[in-house]
């Protein structure tokens, strides 16, 4: 038998959003790793061994993926949203690269999947209609002189942005700097969305000028995206849409 | 017979990369609407009718879906990729806003696909496995010089940059100026990808140092992924992999 490790994308929650090329790999697959929620939306099946692990274990778990496809595993590593946006692929290529040399003969292919700024944003209108950046706000693996120095120059830079992990129990000093940031740098009362637990039934959509962004508005299963200084809010009776014209 | 507009992403070009969700709104639609070479993906069927138009006339498309849809139609708006990045969705919110009151009851839904840049980058590795932003080159309805104050300042942010319409016939000295630009300002050999048709049977990848760059490696067809300082490539039997550490 001849293993591989698939690294694929569920999308944000809905499971409409998963693509069939991730269904199939699903279907072939002999082992499943991820972190506990992700492998939660799995369906069990005879044959089929599932292995969650908890969160900040992601080479521990790349690695794992690694050894079993070379016993001749056909393994997936599954990641919320898209794998190659601030999840899964990056670690497994980091610690393919610090592995045995054999593990470079394997066969290791990444599925994209829908990442939570397209969902959150497709909810809401099209506020990435132009130019975006998306910055990890978590300070664990980068230090927050970084985090700030690239929220600065994307305001300067006028880009929409898109924050994935704004705020967590641990630090939620982080989210509090950066509305501070974006108030001093941007001067303007441009829409920002709150987009919780998007894609599944909790959905809660936000809409806020930034003056009155306040930190508690976030956590961390909220996508928060910011407009650039051409976005718009057009009121509809079925709610606002939140968009950015492809001028801007 | 209640109205709508889905606009929907139908992804790079693979068909295992449509959503189920955006298969869901075709079964149901009375009409498609969109360029040329994304209508002429949708299946005819009786009772589907198809209206594809040329480049350049999407405000023109999006009167016409809207006013289907006011007329009762079930009306998709078809993208290639995400129809919220540099597509559809923020045309028909512009047309919208500035047509009848009307139009603003009717049920309008964007439905995410898998945008280029995710495809482009899970086909090579994971090169946008950290802070990355998203340009689109063509100054078609932006100023050129927004476009360079963007580059330098994503340049200085040290972000990885995903490029959408690097290259046209009519402007090809757009990617050769950001070449030069990110040649001054980035000042090291980082790999640049150009991802040619991506996820289609044309696919065609290929990782060339920055300094090696020119601009007929790219199309219209192709996205451009710059990495950002950290991003490496891990040499593999199978060809190189690209990718960007969680820590950059």
């Amino acid at each position: 038998m001849t293993g591989w490790v698939v690294i694929a994308g569920l999308g944000p929650g809905r499971e409409t959003l998963v693509t069939p090329e991730v269904r199939d790999a699903l279907a072939e697959a002999t082992d499943v790793v991820g972190y506990i929620p992700y492998v939660a939306r799995i369906a069990p099946r005879e044959g089929l061994v599932l292995h969650a692990s908890d969160n900040r274990v992601e080479l521990d778990r790349s690695r794992h993926a690694l050894e079993m496809a070379a016993e001749g595993k056909r393994v997936v590593v599954v990641s919320s949203g898209d794998p190659g946006v601030f999840a899964m692929a990056a670690a497994v290529f980091e610690a393919l690269e610090a592995g045995p040399e054999a593990w470079r003969a394997l066969e290791i292919r990444v599925l994209p999947g829908i990442t939570a700024m397209l969902a959150a944003a497709a909810a809401a209108g099209a506020p990435l209609g132009h130019d975006f950046c998306a910055i990890n706000l978590s300070d664990n693996l980068k230090p927050w002189a970084l985090i700030e120095k690239r929220l600065r120059l994307a305001a300067e830079a006028d880009f929409a942005m898109a924050f994935y992990n704004p705020r967590s129990k641990s630090r939620p000093e982080g989210f509090a700097r950066t509305l501070e940031i974006l108030t001093e740098t941007c001067r303007d009362a441009r829409p920002v969305l709150f987009a919780r637990a998007v894609s599944t039934p909790e959905q809660a959509l936000r809409i806020v000028p930034l003056p009155d962004c306040t930190p508690d508005m976030a956590d961390m299963r909220t996508m928060v995206i910011v407009g650039n200084s051409a976005t718009r809010v057009i009121d509809t009776p079925r709610g606002p849409i939140l968009y950015t014209p492809r001028s801007a």
